[in-house]
């Protein structure tokens, strides 16, 4: 039996991380077999890659070298990490995977999206998600939730950051059967995660 | 006025650091303005990633990242020090470039050479040597000569190294007006700087 693979995307201060987490108990509790990873990250190297991603004092990083990075962190996770789970029969959770590469570095800082996503199809073997919940909110909003700037990423200006919005829902409307946006302003974080655990039991029922 | 390029390629042992580092002294004596520098490395963010590509706990990295984490390494140091020297007018020596990621990851690791060349495209910046020396040797000897195995790339097997060398003379043939081949084997240290001098002069004076 193979696995079943379900991805969170959104904006800064979307609550991804939190719904990840709450949606892993939730499958754990029903007897799945859950990891949860999160990207950049989850690997030896890959750890060691997103240290170089997110730290502050790298200011002079380009956009070219920060896609080429986070794919590279990618191609390691996948191989080491994602694809194993999936082979036997495992349910992966991963907080961030390519789509966020596409809007961030596509979207948001100009990279060629034909060459994000042949470089994406190399760096994720041809894995692509089950289910992807894109955590939508409106990108002041997000920031403000989102706290303290606290890395090189949430330093970067308000309108980079509303193209990346603008770039989530554009990728939403071209793949409506796998990605499936969540108003987290709409409802409280309850509720949300209702919304959530009913799409996962839907495509774990199949 | 615009600099000149000048990059040395070449297999383990071929002695390509000795004789940038010899040309860079020529030309300095002569008056030239020139900097030498290696890749991966010679940038805050490339000696970072050099130290992941290099370490040889990270035993699990894939073709894939290795490749593009010398592509990010690459668009660093092109951005922050090539650039920026050639406009100022200088002479640039690279031990190791572009060819490098083309042959060993390649001709070598089996990744598709269109998709290193539109990625190289990229994290050069469409810059291009003026000059490529290739010091070329055979296999063994060079690895003989290359002394103790030092670090993961070096540990790869013999037949690995024979394709870097097989795509290194590919690539001669098809630039001949770039690349010049210095059979390193057939003459001594001296005599392959003079080679090397004599080409260099006949660019600089253009």
């Amino acid at each position: 039996m193979k696995g079943k693979f379900i991805t969170f995307e959104g904006s800064e201060g979307s609550g991804k991380s939190t719904h990840a987490k709450l949606l892993k108990d939730y499958l754990k509790k029903k007897g799945f077999s859950v990891e949860l990873i999160r990207e950049p990250g989850g690997t030896r190297i890959s750890e060691k890659i997103r240290n170089i991603i997110l730290d502050p004092k790298n200011k002079a990083m380009t956009d070219i070298c920060e896609t080429l990075l986070y794919m590279a962190a990618r191609v390691q996770i996948v191989k080491e990490v994602i694809k194993p789970a999936l082979d036997k029969g495992k349910i992966v959770i991963c907080d961030r995977f390519l789509d966020s590469t596409i809007v961030y570095q596509g979207y948001g800082g100009g990279i060629d999206l034909d060459l994000i996503k042949k470089l994406g199809n190399l760096a994720t073997l041809g894995i692509k998600p089950d289910l992807t919940f894109l955590l939508d909110i409106e990108t002041k909003e997000g920031l403000r939730r989102a706290g303290k700037i606290k890395d090189r990423i949430e330093l970067k200006s308000l309108n980079y950051h509303k193209r990346v919005r603008k770039g989530y829902l554009a990728l939403a409307k071209k793949e409506p059967a796998r990605i499936k946006v969540v108003c987290v302003e709409n409802h409280n974080k309850n509720r949300n995660q209702e919304i959530i655990r009913k799409y996962a039991d839907r495509l774990l029922c199949r």
